[in-house]
């Protein structure tokens, strides 16, 4: 059997799989790379370069200092063919972004804003703030290819649309696409902010690893997960909620209301807002979670107390995920990320003991790496990956080819 | 734009693609159909088709006993251009069947064997059960395209040996397709009893849902978990362990020994090996599982109480699972499934109160259809998917061309 001829049929042929080959290399390619790579003909890879140079999506090679010349028929992809603007909105601030299409922040804003106060005020805020990233980087409203929002909340990906969000007030069924796609007249994903924390983790720091599992402890406690290199969602939006499984804890007779509505829920214990509660409870004067960890970090008693109970929770909760998911992976992120060893040393005492030692074996547990841009970068990557899909890149081409290669 | 060509382009054109496509029809094709469904040439049609034909993956359509003539230039898949060997293994029997390549069990056979007598004794046993099915059918080891074999245990997937498994004495880092491959000369296929039930269950009964989870409540306690269409092993095989979570039951003071060397696991109070510890202190004599569903099936008091209470614990770590996992459906088989409703309502019980609901507003819980067979039908798809994967078609297209389409 050929082997040449068997990669020729891997590679594929469409417009969109040969740009494919152009984003796994840096220095670009010649046509007649593209010819090796995919055994087509050189007729063939001509007119899928030309479908992809009139549709700006590949431009040639700038020149090389080294050489002092343009490289002859050197082709690369065009990153600054468009711009994408990302939102990564949390519970009482938000963050955005304009990248450009190697996935690049170009530029960044953030801003308080309580979700509570619904979506219209929310996306005011971030309608303001694209249009000022936008100015910074001269880029206009026409410019932008893709639209991504992260919301604390499940969404029905499909559509957008945000479901039955526990700390959402008021964004039920809201449709972010429709408020954000007209303006921006292109396309507007919509996603729960830890599934694209874990998107933004596995693809840019962990892109050989296929199974990984995100944690995020900021105000509530929320997971995404990678499994075989994807997103898991789950039927309806709603896979990842290890903050609302519910846990026994040996020294507390009456297990907390959780914001749910059920009692002793991982996040009643140990999520941001539970430890304010127990904190203020104990006499402190804390007024958000950030004050919580500093008081941990400062080694208050009773706040390392109360974290290190909140780290064995959590602990339980990640290792029973373990059993379940069998991640190689985990990347732990939120504002209780950064109270240190306190939280990991206990979150890996009670994986350890408790999950099957297949499945530690080569387990790693670490803080998150982008965090706290892990959201901006992992919208960024899918948005990014949305519009080089096959199918997306063939529209390109076509819309080009119609309005005359303008 | 042209969306016969958008259909042509995503239809594909590799000799497996075209293969698929015969796959999803009962009636067959003619080459016009092919045509029309790829937008390829009429040369290249022939081409891909002479590929297939030449290597008896595709043959003419039977005739037809309406119009009593051979359909012009029809064509089908070739369900009998070989068969398929496969064995589900349980701890203490096994099922083997030869399978045609639509899927459809030829003849099968069950046998005692306890699998805790190691690898060499019980493959023996299949090897010996595997000619009487070739004998049976009249088939040769010549014939078989493929061998699948299920296990109660751990599997490395691409290695397709056994990993620490918990029950199955000697078979540590056994090297199954070492065994078998030489004799069949084919691919053999390893993997977790419960990710063949899953996927046996998803392709044959759910095959419009892409997330389900399979719970076997047998002797112990396992699941195998569908997510996105696809089985969920994770990063080491050991995914869907919802055996070994450890619950808290409130009015057991001292939490039992289980198999695994931990206490108060899910399966040391709600396996069926647990319910037959229970019932033997509790005076009655019962030496296996069957024994314990049948004395809960004749409502004995005890029996009775303590299948509810292995229903709420088993409904503990469902719960879990959901709020995790988010599957659309949720299938249970294993023996203890034919305990009837007691099982069923004491598991939707605990599921609905502890879920959150948008995970269970649209969740079937059901009675496995499939089972006791849906290991062997699960292995069965594995491999006819496998078997008409685009670059093993392609292989067994040139295997057939070097041997001068014999």
């Amino acid at each position: 059997m050929d082997t040449t001829n068997a990669a020729a049929a891997r590679a594929g042929t469409s417009p969109g799989e040969i740009l494919a080959l152009f984003r796994d290399v840096i220095d670009g390619l010649t046509k007649t790379d593209v010819v090796q790579h995919t055994g087509l003909s050189r007729t063939t890879v001509n007119q899928r370069l030309d479908g992809l140079l009139g549709a700006g999506l590949l431009v040639p090679a700038p020149r090389d200092a080294r050489t002092r010349g343009r490289p002859a028929g050197r082709f690369v992809v065009n990153r600054s063919r468009g711009v994408l603007l990302v939102a990564d909105l949390g519970a009482t601030g938000l963050r955005t972004a304009v990248c450009d299409l190697a996935g690049e922040v170009r530029a960044e804003r953030e801003a308080a804003s309580d979700v509570t106060t619904g979506p219209e005020a929310g996306l005011a805020v971030v309608e303001g703030l694209f249009a000022e990233l936008l100015a910074e980087t001269g880029y206009t409203e026409r410019d932008v290819l893709g639209v991504g929002v992260g919301v604390p909340g499940p969404v029905d990906f499909a559509t957008g649309r945000v479901v039955s969000p526990p700390i959402m007030t008021g964004w039920d069924r809201y449709n972010i696409p429709g408020r954000l796609g007209p303006r921006y007249d292109c396309p507007v994903l919509v996603d729960k902010d830890v599934n694209a924390m874990a998107y933004g983790e596995q693809r840019l720091r962990y892109p050989d690893v296929d199974h990984l599992l995100m944690v995020k402890i900021g105000t509530g406690v929320g997971t995404g997960m990678i499994a075989g290199g994807r997103i898991h969602r789950g039927a309806d939006g709603a896979a990842g909620d290890v903050g609302h499984i519910q846990v026994t804890v040996d020294d507390i007779k009456e297990p907390p209301v959780c914001r749910c509505g059920n009692t002793g829920c991982v996040e009643a214990y140990a999520g941001g807002w539970a430890l304010v509660r127990d904190l203020r409870e104990a006499g402190h004067d804390v007024r958000s979670v950030n004050d919580a960890v500093r008081l941990i970090r400062s080694g208050d008693l009773t706040a390392v107390r109360l974290a290190r109970r909140a780290a064995r929770i959590l602990g339980v909760a990640i290792a029973d995920a373990v059993n379940m998911f069998n991640p190689r992976v985990i990347a732990i992120g939120g504002q209780l990320a950064h109270t240190d060893e306190q939280l990991f040393a206990g979150i890996r005492e009670v994986v350890y003991r408790r999950s099957l030692p297949l499945a530690t074996r080569n387990l790693q547990i670490v803080r998150s790496a982008l965090d706290p841009r892990a959201g901006v970068m992992g919208l960024t990557q899918l948005l990014v990956d949305g519009i080089y899909a096959p199918h997306r890149v063939q529209e390109l081409i076509d819309r080009s080819a119609e309005s005359g290669g303008r």
